[in-house]
């Protein structure tokens, strides 16, 4: 027997934890150096990459190895779900401090595995590195109906703003998190959703297949700074209004408020539906059950973005949502 | 219109670049959440994904800008060539720290825009970050001819073991690159090979489309390594021989040999043809301009690598490439 270098020892490790998780679509895994891959019938391959970096997304000393593999997958599965795709088969690419070895290693696989049983979604390959901190990218390959993948460009003037869930959630988590330590934590939803988050991949699927939406993107750096960038891309602006924000229970009104406009990783969805499209779109989702949506607003011509107050004041909003180069 | 945050004025600049490099394929690209492609009809989607990171493949004193964005994309895309397909698109992933952005950008995005015309490569998508150390993430989207890709596995006892070009050249480039100053370096090939590394995109593809190669992968991290995973999945073992090594010249005997069989960044390919084939191989070849290949062995049932040294003595042959977790 040939010897194995300590690179593909490590390798071996990754793809040992994976071997169960199958895609029809792979014709080719991980192993060699490239995979191959073959979309259904009738499908359109979607591809997505997402940087997990310590420091910037995540602390060693507050997120468990486990929540780093379970969310360094759904975080990315979630811009498949955000076109109204499914998540497939992904490249997990590392790079691993000494430490991240042994038992964080193992902890880090489960979580990952984890998420991938729950989004059905095979290891295609990646690349292993060293590094003295942790980084991780991963890309995401995803299957949509051909023509059915909803952009970001699509809003139009006077179509409703709607978004999923619950906003700022995660961003409150992420507090908790840090004032609370062992069993509290994890019998906490909003702790549970950051270290957790779970894509909305039914109700994009479900949005795109009945042509419900028009544009759709999702949640990730916050509702201020994401909305900014669905109005750009569309050329249109939004107001909102703060009274049909769906923040999170039990915190001060205004401090919901700002956690849902600027909190970050809720992986929520935000989508316009336009106006004619209204009535369908409420007889189909009595039909549908799951997450809940809000209609928070509307598209404008004027291309700014507005956040009506309580009071009936408006003023603009700005984007304050999560940015690794805002200083 | 709406304001932009620091993270989208970065992702424009390096949008702006791009903009004319277009593929039939490739529906939706980057500035969505994810991007959109359809392979034409008859092939597969090849996927695979290379670390590009500052202390390990790269050194900011002795890497000059343009060549860490030529490098990054083409060292991923040699994956695809070593597999008989030809490359598409690619995801750019990147953490930058402050200095990273300017000038520094500016040459980065020059030599990856020359790599990606060159190559024929569009810009699907990707994902930016910030980060003290330079870091690189390039997914590489490629085609192949349904059931036509050359896997690493396929190798069989007494099929003939070949290489393309010179062993050991990027090594001695590097080097050089270490002793030498301005123009000195990039008069000498061995230096612009280190720098500016071409993957073997046309001998993949006519190797897979004539069906002569029965197993191939690029040579990255340097042959001794290499040959060492193309054996272990194919279940085989190689002898090969130090007098057919094509090393570099103008250094001593034995030193090329060691920088052929342990140097990294060469990015040529090493194939296997069965014996049967070899006259079909050669009587194809003849029509076959551009790159020299070598035949430097053979593939042996016993699953050991051995170098025949020039006075007939024979020696195991152990990995000694490159690998970011040796100690």
């Amino acid at each position: 027997m040939s010897k194995l270098c300590p690179e593909d020892i490590l390798v071996r490790q990754i793809l040992r934890g994976f071997s169960k998780t199958r895609q029809a679509g792979l014709r080719v895994a991980a192993g060699d150096d490239a995979a191959i891959w073959q979309p259904r019938k009738g499908q359109e391959t979607m591809l997505t990459s997402d940087w997990f970096v310590e420091g910037n997304h995540l602390l060693r000393e507050l997120h468990p190895a486990e929540s780093v593999g379970w969310k360094c997958l759904a975080r990315a599965a979630s811009d498949i779900a955000a076109m109204g795709g499914t998540p497939r088969c992904f490249l997990l690419n590392l790079a691993l401090p000494a430490m991240a070895t042994g038992k964080w290693l193992s902890g880090f696989l489960r979580g990952l595995r984890r998420a991938a049983n729950l989004l059905g979604c095979a290891l295609a390959g990646g690349d292993t590195t060293r590094q003295e901190r942790l980084l991780i990218n991963v890309t995401v390959i995803g299957e949509v109906t051909k023509g059915r993948a909803v952009l970001r460009s699509g809003a139009r003037p006077d179509d409703l703003l709607f978004v999923s869930g619950r906003l700022g959630e995660a961003e409150l988590g992420l507090r908790l998190l840090r004032k609370t330590t062992g069993k509290t934590r994890m019998a906490n939803a909003a702790v549970r959703k950051h270290l957790y988050p779970e894509p909305r991949i039914a109700l994009g699927n479900w949005l795109a297949q009945n042509r419900l939406a028009s544009a759709m993107m999702d949640i990730s750096d916050g509702l201020s700074t994401d909305l900014a960038r669905l109005c750009a891309a569309s050329g249109v602006g939004a107001v909102i209004s703060e009274g049909a924000l769906p923040g999170s229970a039990g915190v001060p009104r205004g401090e919901a408020t700002r956690l849902a406009l600027d909190g970050g990783d809720d992986y929520e969805l935000l989508f316009t539906v336009p106006a004619l499209e209204i009535p369908r779109f409420r007889r189909l989702w009595k039909e549908q059950p799951g997450v809940p949506i809000s209609c928070i607003g509307g598209i404008t011509r004027k291309r700014k973005l507005l956040l009506v107050k309580g009071e009936g004041s408006a003023e603009e909003l700005l984007p304050g949502g999560w940015d690794p180069f805002r200083k």
